[in-house]
């Protein structure tokens, strides 16, 4: 491994500088991304190894990030549950039979994720062997909630009605459903880890609808339940739950080795909360890579100075990367984030 | 004035049980409400006193609800500075001259609220007779955040990319049009409360998309300079941020009597970090009316025991109400808060 300073800090040991990578730097507002993107639809991409493999390395080449992220969608693994995933011209998902049921709930499938996913693993092989060990690659899913709020919601919410409605109306269903899918996404990232992902992350983007009392209920479990059976894979894990700041000492129950935590709570405070037995993985807002290069640098500082020396920090944006930022002004963020935390 | 029980919470005095009304109470969940909207576009409502009136009292007739809040929209002071307000079938704002120069800005007029919006100030007037001390009746504004979003955006808004791009690329076009924002909301509150307003709520519905230091560069300035304005009127103020737990030491150093908190933080934890002279507002998940009625009960309990017997809590949702929320779950809601809170 010629840079283990991602690997290094997800363990909270001393590196000679802050690593950093971005959420969705394998992307759209890459134009070398965007060249593969007009040829192949969405889904194509991500099930063809070789295109996954191509953008996933991309960003590694171009920002010099450290570390490499696998290009994938959280909601590959519908498939082999028997629920229908299209991409709309958008690129929004959408779900032609959501799950509102226990029959629907009955009829999920729970696969191996070779067999589900196959292309997947490839592309995560194929990456490793091309990366050759100068960034380590993380394999990600999404979390129990999230994917949940997608399979009851027939896609991307605002409010995640029908998702609540089930969590209070029927909450035998509710807990039959994040089971199966807590058993599903244990196995997805598993075969990730055993296929050559050296780290993974869980994201659970949007269980920030929820109230602190219904996470601990209605989601924590099921979240600990992927975590923990995490636990002796052997790779470092990431817990990101998006606007869950005010819950973050939740969160950190449900588990992971580093915490990300989004723009919305100062990087010190989330720290404190969290405990610094583990690692934190934040904050920059996404939208600051609009900013000019001096107050990208000075926002860059106040979240490394926050971090302090402590070792363990991981910096990342506090959400994905928007579609239309500027390549020069990531290129920057990242040579800022090398230069001004260089020990 | 029959029921002061509202009022008596936000100054912090001891009640008889804890008074509760609904953020968008008068509104599109109620059949007699569509019965009218049915009749007549939502800007004309807005603008007749007459059927705002009759809509604001709707809710405390039906639902027996502590406050009545007047029927109207943020967006409404927009006309009088010169952009262009128009809404959508769906009921979306649309702008269609948005702000985004230096030279747009200088063109936004400052009028007298009583010359931009008189219907607003008769339509308090006609509620206070009709109303005739049987709740009181609480005015609102947009906080300068929020109405700048609309402006700049355009609209609404997922991202707030416009608005940040002029935050952070051109701070002195940003500051200017702040300023002016300010100013037309702090007119637009203060001739509320002299047409007969006897609480008012300044709403900051999107700053959650701001990171703790922007806010407290951008945005706290000027929101203080609302609420320090309205200080010896007379009135008790709110201000609710919404998804902003994770700085609500910021959101109290801009000011307000009462704080409204949303429903991702526990409000014992809350009111806490306010701190005990301030009243809390808040702070049940709105689509917590799509439970069954013995949830919807527990949930309500559980709020109001993490209030305590502590005088200064008015029960709320923690966001607007739902268009669809059943009215008979939103009455149980208002006796439930009555029962259990009666000392």
């Amino acid at each position: 491994m010629q840079n283990d300073h991602f690997l290094k800090a997800c363990r909270r040991e001393e590196v000679e500088y802050t690593p950093v990578w971005l959420m969705r730097q394998a992307g759209r507002y890459m134009p070398e991304y965007m060249e593969i993107r007009n040829k192949y639809d969405f889904l194509t991409m991500c099930k063809t190894p070789e295109l996954a493999a191509e953008v996933t390395l991309q960003p590694v080449n171009r920002l010099g990030v450290d570390a490499a992220i696998l290009f994938a969608d959280i909601l590959l693994p519908l498939e082999g549950m028997g629920i229908d995933l299209a991409f709309a011209k958008n690129e929004g998902p959408v779900i032609s039979n959501p799950v509102r049921t226990g029959e629907d709930v009955e009829n999920i499938r729970i696969l191996d994720a070779e067999e589900a996913t196959p292309y997947v693993m490839e592309a995560i092989r194929l990456i490793r062997r091309e990366l050759d060990g100068r960034a380590p690659l993380i394999g990600f899913s999404g979390a129990p909630f999230t994917i949940a709020s997608y399979i009851i919601e027939g896609g991307g919410s605002m409010e995640y009605k029908n998702c609540k409605k089930m969590m209070w109306q029927a909450p035998e269903i509710w807990d039959a459903l994040m089971e199966k899918i807590s058993e599903v996404l244990l196995r997805y990232l598993k075969a990730q880890i055993k296929a050559g992902a050296q780290a993974v992350q869980m994201f659970d983007s949007w269980v920030g609808a929820l109230s602190p009392d219904d996470y601990e209920t209605y989601v924590l479990p099921y979240s600990k339940y992927v975590l923990s059976g995490l636990k002796g894979e052997g790779v470092p894990v990431i817990h990101f739950a998006n606007n869950a700041s005010s819950m973050l000492e939740l969160v950190v129950q449900a588990g992971g080795d580093v915490i990300g935590v989004d723009w919305r709570i100062n990087l010190d405070e989330a720290w404190k909360r969290i405990g610094y037995d583990r690692a934190i993985q934040g904050n920059l807002d996404p939208f600051t890579l609009y900013a000019p290069p001096q107050l990208i640098a000075e926002k860059v500082k106040r979240i490394l100075q926050m971090a302090g020396n402590r070792p363990g920090h991981i910096f990342n944006l506090g959400h994905g990367i928007n579609k239309e930022t500027p390549v020069e002004n990531v290129i920057a963020l990242v040579e800022a984030v090398h230069e001004y935390s260089r020990r």
